[in-house]
């Protein structure tokens, strides 16, 4: 009796909302960047190859933006791959969700300062260290998922393994690279 | 006849563009204000410490940035509980959805205030108030949909009155908070 | 057989898709607005009174940015009041759509020019033409669905003629307004 | 066995979720192209003359913005029309729409720049040349769709081949455009 009023009222938050908000996030945060691509200032306002000088002096600023675009496209890619297969949304998917999100609207800044200060050390580490918040993320939402059996049952315990390991080892891969980065006493 | 002619010709908004809107200005809500942390000028491109240095100047701005990216998510989170248990959406209904839309697009505008002026009293006036306008909001939500029978049938009255209770106790607390913040004569 | 094979390949736009770019491009929209709702700059950052003093300068910006809130919910809420109805998207349709997103992406400039010169006659006759602008493109989307069919079968023809009417009306309104305020030769 | 694994543990991304962002960051590229429409500032702020010249000055930022807004909302159908066919979502398939995203989030700097330099013939190069870049992607997509067969099957072949070819010609004719303008020795 308790167990289906409980299921009548339903607590937990619908899985395709989430996936709006995700995605709406997402979507700006890709073409937020693009406002940092600033049209430059001209004498001769007809003048081509002025204009060419101008965008290939601020080419950094482009190539960051084309990086961070793909990064985040990457980002949205993998959740994805894992969010399809979840039945659905305990409260700490929830706030693990929350947190991707967080990451995923920081990253524009994060695209920002490469464009700026691309061989400045900190840039770098802040950078990565970014790309890691979201990797983990994902880490700890697949554990998550696979403690508390979101997981469509249909899927077998050896594919999330598979996944889980693949995620644990991009992990590392990341913090061994920030981490050997931030310490080799190269340059400055 | 004429209730059958009624009902073909609908008259109430979609409950699912409903949510579309509310979860896009959410997401926008949330990423734009990331557009407020601004990348600082270095005299030395390449220090670490000076960037370092210069992003912790900005150190509240930040703070602000996550707290009231963790406040909207909570404003959501909040919303999607009752918005899930709703089997339709009346004129009233929608009217408090715009309420709670107006103060959700309001509220970068808040965080960016925090972030600039912390220690005014204003501000956190204005922070709270705009705080206690979304909770009053989804009370109002609870009682509209309580009267009008929106709810879905098989959610039980008991369920419905904890949580509005739970809403009413919610919005008593920042008030109190509100009022006694504004009208305890401490510092200025 | 020509007439399956046509519909096969599908030549419409999906009607959820619409959906989706047009209530994005209003999310956006109403929160873009916040965005011109500057941060003052203080002298003494702890003091309530000068924030209070500022904030008030501003007061006609925050004005027109909840009159246009309020605007833009309404736009959405009339079309989705016809949308609901119609049962599949024509190209005339999909132009007349076009044309309204065209207005609701340029409405925040609207309220941007109201927000600073209140009481310049060319502010208000570009606010009303571009509401006007609005009206009667939802006018033109009842006249299309109307002549190719595309409203609900279910939907009865006296209520679609009342909706036309209605909106015909809320545009000679609008128009006598207009043209009012333009050529009455009050103040300068 | 392996067979019904594999269908069970999903690697494709969800067709309707890139839907979502694809929408989400047209809407959001279509919406940003207004924040560069400025509002003048005026000596004589109730002069609806100075005001109606100061807006005319801007005359070529308004058009670009039009120009450009109709082009997005081009892109946009043009991608609905295939689409809207497709039954599932490959790798090389979503690999391609990142591209498409990219040009589209990339779309109002190509505005701006036309706002700001409509005479420059480099501006009008990169216009055309991101215009082409759409395109090229579009036709990439079909050729992919139908290499990988992800057509629904109920499309007849000769219709994706009609189409296939519309997009060459369109991807030729802007390509020649595009020569013939880079070349051609007019003006400086």
């Amino acid at each position: 009796m308790e167990q289906s009023s409980k299921s009548a009222f339903a607590k937990q938050v619908s899985k395709s909302r989430l996936e709006f908000l995700f995605d709406g996030v997402f979507a700006i945060a890709m073409t937020l960047m693009v406002l940092e691509l600033k049209v430059p200032e001209l004498q001769n306002r007809l003048s081509a190859h002025e204009l060419g000088a101008a965008l290939l002096h601020h080419g950094r600023t482009f190539f960051s933006y084309i990086l961070s675009f793909f990064a985040l496209s990457m980002f949205w890619m993998v959740h994805n791959r894992i969010y399809i297969n979840l039945k659905k949304i305990s409260n700490t998917c929830l706030a693990i969700h929350i947190w991707l999100l967080a990451v995923a609207a920081f990253f524009p800044f994060c695209a920002h300062l490469l464009g700026k200060f691309p061989g400045n050390r900190l840039t770098l580490q802040i950078y990565f260290g970014t790309v890691f918040a979201y990797f983990f993320g994902i880490f700890l939402l697949i554990i998550a998922a696979e403690k508390q059996k979101l997981f469509d049952p249909a899927v077998e315990a050896k594919d999330i393994r598979k996944l889980r390991n693949r995620f644990l080892r991009s992990c590392v891969i990341i913090l061994t690279a920030f981490v050997f980065y931030s310490f080799f006493p190269f340059g400055k």
